[in-house]
């Protein structure tokens, strides 16, 4: 079979083909993404959803020296593969293979790396500014973002910019209806009716800010694409063309669950239909503790309320929207409002539970500094996706929470072990500890399959012995004290697990520093201002001279592969440990 | 003289009075608030803009059971001195007295602490949906927040979330054009087109986000405010009220130049003429340090572009926009905004200078590490308003920086002793350094008369000796190095400046923990995860054993006073640091 794709290993040799075999190529593009998606696993649906539009935009500009910024990236799989890398697109989120995201070290075409939403108007509007101050008036400059990524307060703040700058600047609203979850909010609710109403469009928000919209036009439509870019190719300023298409378009499936198919897992590429993973009793996901835990707690509590910044099923907050959708708030992609409003809720004596990625409350550090902590207000906070997050890699990477929590005043930082401390410290929290709280914990399974057991109340900063030792002893907190079990199985090593980053369990450590000559301590975070640090600090106050070896997330950005892998780079893995402890033996 | 104001020590007190007798109130509070600011100092402005509706809302509403969030709180001198604290507004800003903001433990009608802008909306929705939920559907939850402010992207996301509740939640935009400096953006564009064709009005951005909008009406006229505050309070769900005033009204040199009388320092109550400062030679500003230096940069490297997110006059960025106009960008309260736009002019070859005072760049931690880190992209950061800021208080102090920027990879952080230190790092980084650098300095003065010196490169990662010495040595960074100048003059204990929080000297501090037992590490910022442990980390890295005493801020958040007081309550000023280093003697 005589692929078009095949001949494709540039946007230059995209540029040979009539405009009449676009749609035979997007055919194909779909088909290859679909087929590798289907064994390699990855996100499918964002990528599915733009085929049409990253070939016409290949096609129409002089990509890499016009600039395109994809927001997000999800969907940027069909822009990989026509830039050079289809031959290695199987590798795609594996240690040293291609990143899941636009990453400037692995392409040019890849203006600028994202990961976390939002970031695509700033970036491409730095660039179009600068190419204007450097004389370039004909480079063309695109940021795409979609529907849920535009109502994230700093895209705003991006076109509020833009729109009074005279900046060589094509912004394409491809609008989907969808995030990961679908999309909330007014402006969502707006841009609904603009689709429906399309007089609506002639006086619509984007054009108060001064842009000059078009559409709304279909973007799975090679034609009014093709031509609606080129009568945009030749205008000058900001500029914002509104295209509606399908998140999934192609697999019918993906197609009609859409929440399911934005990052499906294995599926057959034939049917589409998901392979299911087999049938052995494993520990819970994280998640799902969190979110069978919350309903549970909220059964018995009235006060607590669930807010979720555009994380609903990742986080399995949904489990509360299904049974308390009046006390459970998706608030789109926008942490910083998601940890005001936490904070607005505590004033009136409501618990909320703000349930944000550990990656994404860096989005809203100086919420938690000056609206909870200054006021010292009992939020708690679930971070999830704490520690390596594996296959999404560095932007994704939950490592810096404990070093930048710590250093706030009033905050308690706790990572719990294993299943049941997540719930009991869940249970603690709402049983009203005044102060905020921060719940770190993982991706994924834990280790306890039982998990659902009686609660029972936590005290705040204490830690717990796990095993006694001979002269050295390795403190752990979070679920890395897995690693650790393993690494010391049959030796004489300690291990304390510390649970609270902060306040750290003082008395114990006393116990610690004063039977142990050596100490490891290790946290799957930045060793730089971590917990490793929270425990020298505790040494200098208190004059002890004990050895002590920090592991954890070394200084530099860790990219993606498993979390093993990961694990085994930053020395953090069993065999790892192991070494360490080895030599004090 | 008879005063209304005398009789007025709470709402309940202002209840008693006719609307008649409302606007001779009002004149009254504008001269009580001149006297008083004329001679402690404080901010002036925005308090006399919002005199009739600060009136107007605790006459009509029943404070503090409905509540009231003033957005950054500069303008909330009239509200505490009619809610109970006439007699103490005096104390406004001293150690002990009054904050210049709202405060929850200052006082129950304080619904919500402020001083970073734009929280408003956040906090009065969650408080709105809490008394929905509590079941309280007559309480009424009021947030002003100015036309500066509202443009900010956190609002956006709470206007977005808020647009499509039902709580019962009423939004004042106090639309003044002006925030600290003049607003910018496409909204304020926008807003003044609206304030010019009331035709607009009725189909304009508030409402596509499905507001009930009234307005624009005149915020100085209490019968056109009374009577919509009237309707309003009748009406449930979402609302929005657009109400035009200005800036420092009833005083004719702060309605004439705005930025100036927005916190004029000293003036004369009467005329309203400014003191001028005694005429002695002094140090300059490290502000003006910087404005002039970009200036001087600037003019002979062509890449320099500089960012505020609009703070052009506190920061002096103004200086570089009277010159280089194109080149400089003022992107309004958009601090998330401001350093992605920064990280797209850096992937073009550009050297931005992106200028955030140290409080306000927690607002844009993610874009440090995710847009900039990540990418190694290497953008200035000029961090203004670092260490403890003194009468402005707990929010405001840049306290963390130094321990949530050292702990991301790729970041320089540096802080200048002295304002040529300053210039030579500016200078330095324009050379092109390839990582992104953090340059942190304090508000007010420096120590250098003479300033203006020849450039010279600093080496990237080196330190100083400012002072050898027995066996004691203080090891400072930035600016704080002059206390420990002061504490131990003609002592023998050696002093180091280390200048680079990140990378450490190495090589130094190799040669300073073999030569002194005993260290002191010394910082104006928090000492959890800061300088200090920096220097923890190194000593557990290397083995050494040496005694290591830390000073910096405390674990608790430090309040308002003169930075003086404040570094005294902190153990940093210099007999703080002259007795801990006689304990070592």
């Amino acid at each position: 079979m005589n692929r078009l794709l095949d001949h494709i290993e540039y946007p230059s040799d995209l540029k040979k083909l009539s405009e009449e075999q676009l749609p035979q190529l997007a055919q194909e593009l779909r088909e290859f993404i679909i087929n590798i998606v289907a064994t390699k696993q990855g996100h499918l649906g964002a990528s599915l959803g733009v085929v049409e539009l990253t070939i016409a935009l290949h096609y129409l500009f002089d990509t890499p020296h016009d600039q395109l910024v994809w927001d997000v990236g999800h969907q940027a799989y069909g822009h990989k593969i026509l830039t050079g890398r289809r031959e290695i697109f199987h590798t795609n989120r594996q240690l040293n293979g291609l990143s899941g995201f636009p990453k400037r070290s692995e392409s040019s075409y890849d203006a600028f790396g994202v990961g976390h939403s939002s970031t695509s108007i700033s970036a491409a509007l730095g660039m179009a500014i600068a190419s204007s101050l450097q004389g370039d008036l004909k480079k063309h400059h695109i940021a795409v973002i979609g529907d849920a990524s535009i109502a994230s307060g700093m895209a705003f703040e991006a076109l509020n910019h833009a729109g009074v700058s005279d900046a060589n600047l094509l912004i394409i609203l491809n609008d989907n209806a969808i995030g990961i979850d679908p999309s909330v909010g007014a402006l969502k609710e707006y841009l609904t009716k603009v689709k429906k109403d399309r007089s609506l469009a002639k006086n619509n928000i984007i054009r108060a800010l001064n842009f000059d919209y078009s559409g709304p036009i279909d973007g799975h439509n090679f034609n009014s694409l093709l031509k609606e870019l080129k009568r945009l190719k030749n205008k000058k300023g900001p500029k914002f063309l509104h295209i509606v298409t399908t998140k999934g378009k192609g697999l019918t499936q993906a197609e009609k669950d859409q929440v399911k198919y934005h990052a499906p897992g294995k599926f057959d590429a034939k049917t589409g239909e998901l392979i299911p993973k087999k049938n052995i009793v494993q520990p819970p996901k994280y998640q799902d503790v969190f979110g069978k835990t919350i309903v549970e707690l909220a059964e018995k509590n009235s006060k607590i309320v669930g807010i979720t910044p555009a994380m609903l099923t990742g986080s399995s907050l949904k489990f509360m929207m299904d049974v308390f959708p009046k006390r459970t708030f998706d608030v789109g992609i926008a942490e910083q409002h998601a940890v005001t409003l936490a904070a607005g809720f505590a004033t009136q004596g409501m618990i909320p539970f703000c349930n944000v990625y550990s990656t994404f409350l860096q989005r809203s550090y100086d919420q938690v500094i000056h609206d909870v902590a200054i006021q010292d207000l009992p939020v708690v906070f679930c971070l999830d996706r704490a520690g390596l997050v594996g296959e999404d890699g560095a932007t994704h990477h939950g490592i810096f929470d404990l070093a930048y929590l710590r250093a706030i005043p009033n905050m308690i930082v706790f990572a719990p072990r294993n299943e049941v401390e997540l719930r009991n410290i869940m249970y603690t929290a709402q049983l009203g500890i005044e102060h905020p709280i921060a719940i770190r914990y993982p991706r994924g399974r834990g280790v306890t399959v039982d998990w659902q057991q009686e609660f029972q109340t936590i005290e705040i900063g204490t830690g717990e012995c796990l095993q006694e030792g001979d002269s050295t002893a390795i403190l752990s907190v979070g679920t890395i004290a897995k690693n650790v079990t393993e690494a010391i199985q049959g030796s004489h090593i300690a291990h304390y697990d510390l649970r609270f980053v902060k306040p750290l369990d003082e008395k114990l450590l006393h116990i610690i520093f004063s039977k142990y000559q050596n100490l490891i301590t290790i946290e799957d975070g930045v060793k730089t201002g971590g917990f490793g640090s929270a425990v020298l600090e505790f040494a200098a106050t208190h004059h002890y001279q004990n050895s002590i070896t920090i592991l954890g997330i070394q200084d530099e950005f860790t990219e993606h592969g498993s979390i093993h892998e990961l694990q085994k780079i930053n020395g953090i893995d069993p065999d790892s440990i192991r070494e360490v402890v080895q030599s004090y033996q």
